[in-house]
């Protein structure tokens, strides 16, 4: 695992800093492979967006690029974290607050077997309602700690959190996105959620390949009742769901499941910057 | 400002913790005044107990005071921030994750005039419903941070943080006390906030001077037209509220104000731990 601090090698961040005191800061994750960083400037766009909401001006993308041209290696799992910066106790943010970027650059993450798909379970844990953080993915990650912590079986990939209301906003650490008559949903993300890179490119290659795609109130009934279920990260791309509870999909491709899954490879061959 | 983790003088935290990865652990922020901590106890109670609700195992009120006996001053404003440890990328766990105490000892808060009463108003920013982070004081604070951004004006002393319903929950710094035909009525936080240890101690005052105590649904409607309003919290005690937007109260005391007050000030001084 290699670390930076503001391109510096480092092991650790001073304790005045924000993202200590009151999680206040950004992150992304994301991949090498062979070299190259698949969607690196949505991830950018993204970054730069949820910095922007919390108010926080993010370093340009070329600074974080020479910190993996300089300390990647050709295959890596990629975290990327922006802080607020440093200041003495208390909410206000000073005028002088300067970011910190930091770099973690970590082995490539497991791979899994798409073709058999994932188990998924309901969390008790429910999304949080805050429309002001709704979509960003931000550094106050209690809920999906907690969340994650319902369940130790290896067998179970991610848990749904569900809102106030019942309804599907995301996994853990995944969007889900779900097939209902041609149409490709996911759940809309005004009161909590992260929205991430695969969940827009999806969305993309789902009008490609001619279904319709929209954001909706998607209740665990309407969920259950979907032809087909994915869950979708940057790391794992996009996993069909074979089971939730006693529920269960066939995860055999259909010709436009297999036109799907190709468009997105094609967008993120395309999409790839290159280290070197 | 003195630093220490796990007891010993540092400047700075691994960046594996993961309160810098998601906000993860929770805190006190008290004061020390004459060699006397007022409501120990009462804070070390909460810590253990906010820490259990997170699944983290806080450490021995002994450990903490032992920091202060030997680093702080007669007179300090204290942070004591617990984190549930360093780990690898990924929300879940590991079994060996061991927590660090962080406790910061700074210079004395600025004392207010409490007898002017103190001006407050209503944030955009809504407080967010996550019934299992309720109550708890943990580090994912964004909310405290944009409610708190809102406002520069220096005469604002603190902005009220409405629920997704219009109801009143917090300020960003302080709990809401407010006086309803002989009642002292507090904002139920069920779904957000946090509960304080001056709200416990004002709740037990008040029933201690005769009157009713008890949580409810606070509209800013019914807040308005309450007899008095506080806000409070560790540092500041109990102080009246005298404007909030185009409302005033009066910040005269009545015999039973002051009947309350001094019983405040009692409890302090009867619960206050000594340094030396």
């Amino acid at each position: 695992m290699i670390r930076l601090v503001d391109g510096v090698p480092a092991e650790s961040l001073p304790l005045a800093d924000r993202s200590i005191q009151f999680g206040d800061g950004v992150f992304r994750t994301l991949y090498i492979r062979d070299g190259g960083i698949p969607f690196w400037q949505r991830h950018m766009a993204k970054l730069a967006h949820d910095a922007a909401a919390l108010g926080i001006v993010a370093p340009s993308p070329e600074a974080w690029l020479a910190d993996l041209r300089v300390h990647a290696t050709a295959s890596a799992t990629i975290k990327l974290v922006l802080t607020r910066g440093e200041s003495p106790r208390g909410y206000a943010v000073p005028a002088d607050c300067t970011p910190h970027r930091i770099t973690q650059i970590a082995s490539p993450a497991p791979t899994i077997d798409r073709r058999a798909g994932i188990t998924v379970r309901v969390c008790e844990t429910r999304a949080s309602w805050q429309p002001r953080l709704a979509g960003i993915k931000h550094l106050n990650r209690l809920e999906n700690v907690l969340a994650r912590s319902e369940w130790s079986d290896s067998v179970v990939f991610d848990g749904l959190l569900l809102d106030r209301d019942g309804d599907v906003v995301e996994g853990t650490m995944s969007n889900v996105l779900l097939l209902e008559r041609g149409a490709l949903l996911t759940p809309r993300l005004d009161g909590g959620g992260v929205a991430g890179v695969m969940r827009d490119v999806a969305f993309e290659a789902a009008t490609a390949v001619g279904w319709q795609a929209g954001e909706a109130r998607i209740s665990l009934q309407r969920l259950r009742r979907a032809e087909r279920v994915w869950l979708c990260n940057s790391l794992i791309g996009l996993v069909p769901v074979a089971r939730l509870g006693d529920h269960s999909w066939p995860v055999d491709q259909s010709p436009v499941d297999s036109l799907f899954a190709e468009r997105i490879s094609a967008c993120a061959a395309q999409e790839t910057v290159w280290l070197v």
